[in-house]
């Protein structure tokens, strides 16, 4: 009892930096959202993969990586002259709202059209903390196998697009697409879910299109 | 500062139970050990295929089986015949020892060599805490990619045993096995290292040889 409390408490302090990061950003149009998966699923080949498109497509955005300990996600992306800012988060296994605040710091938002939190590789603590994003993304992969929506459904509740990547590995397991797909729709009906593979490319323009048209929108909404 | 001492009280609290079970199971000789991996690495699968085993070569043992919501891991294994516990954790991300030392009251543990504790998929958070097991397990699986274990250090450095899971992808992926491994021995020199495919049943003889060894060595240090 007193941990659920004390848990309570946690989450209060950080929805209310949330909330001023949420404030910030309408007030700028600029697009937040917030990538959760397990680790290896690919979140960065996915960055790498759309990084460069998203610059082609004139789309000013800025990643910020978590990590416990290592920079090598943010090496990786400024390898290709990606921005990134790094979070170290130790031993924690999420981002929290002050984390993002800090991070934050040095972005000047109305020159930002869209900020990509990419998460401690972890599916269960990461879906419970509000970043102040506009959305969630539940990025899964084939090679975990298609039951993890229904045994880690807090994510894929809390997500507004739910991402399978690896299809290339179709073939080599054995990973029911239909089923995985039903179990995302039975937790959230209204969640769009794209197929993609960061190794060959495939189904990546579907989300250029897509978070083109998010950018969109929150610009709209916000002018 | 509030939070780091919250946390430092919870971690003392678990490791009083955790000292209380590792009392009982040494007085009994029973080997506890503690899967930890990322969600769909293939534990269970892996529990699937040894189990049958272990049975055949006449070691007692009961799984533990941990998981947020569902209880089809415990389902699975029921299938098959192999004595299973199921140990729902909601929300929160990782067994502790209270939920350990509750699943434990139905087993007999003076007619039992094995418990083996299949942990909530998750990478950062299990690592953290004391269950009263002899040994942890690093499970992961190629699908991820090599660069977890400098990535996640603290499970590498508290594990006995580093199993990497799905080497039958090895064609179908960029994983650089010998990286891998080597990223292992840098953070755990004395880390025995196991591949292994539960899909073809590669290696998976080494893990019985192993273990058994184990079970021999823990019956007659507390004989």
């Amino acid at each position: 009892m007193a941990f659920k409390v004390i848990k309570e408490n946690i989450l209060r302090a950080n929805d209310d930096v949330a909330q001023s990061i949420r404030k910030r950003l309408d007030a700028q149009g600029t697009l937040m959202i917030n990538i959760i998966s397990s680790p290896g699923a690919g979140k960065t080949a996915f960055l790498e993969r759309t990084g460069p498109l998203l610059r082609e497509e004139g789309i000013a955005f800025v990643v910020l990586t978590g990590d416990c300990f290592t920079s090598r996600d943010a090496e990786r992306m400024d390898a290709l002259g990606l921005p990134v800012v790094q979070i170290n988060t130790g031993n924690a296994c999420h981002i929290d709202a002050q984390l993002i605040d800090s991070a934050m710091k040095g972005i000047d938002l109305a020159g930002t059209d869209l900020i990509v939190v990419e998460n401690v590789g972890n599916l269960v603590c990461p879906a419970e903390f509000d970043l102040g994003e506009d959305m969630k993304i539940a990025f899964l992969s084939t090679a975990e196998g298609h039951d993890k929506p229904s045994k880690y459904p807090l994510l894929i509740e809390e997500g507004k697009l739910a991402i399978i990547n690896k299809t290339d590995l179709l073939p080599y397991l054995d990973f029911d697409a239909q089923y995985c797909r039903e179990s995302i729709k039975k937790v959230n009906p209204g969640i769009k879910i794209l197929e993609i593979s960061c190794r060959t490319g495939d189904g990546i323009d579907g989300f250029i299109d897509w978070i083109k048209d998010e950018i969109k929108i929150k610009k709209e909404k916000n002018a």
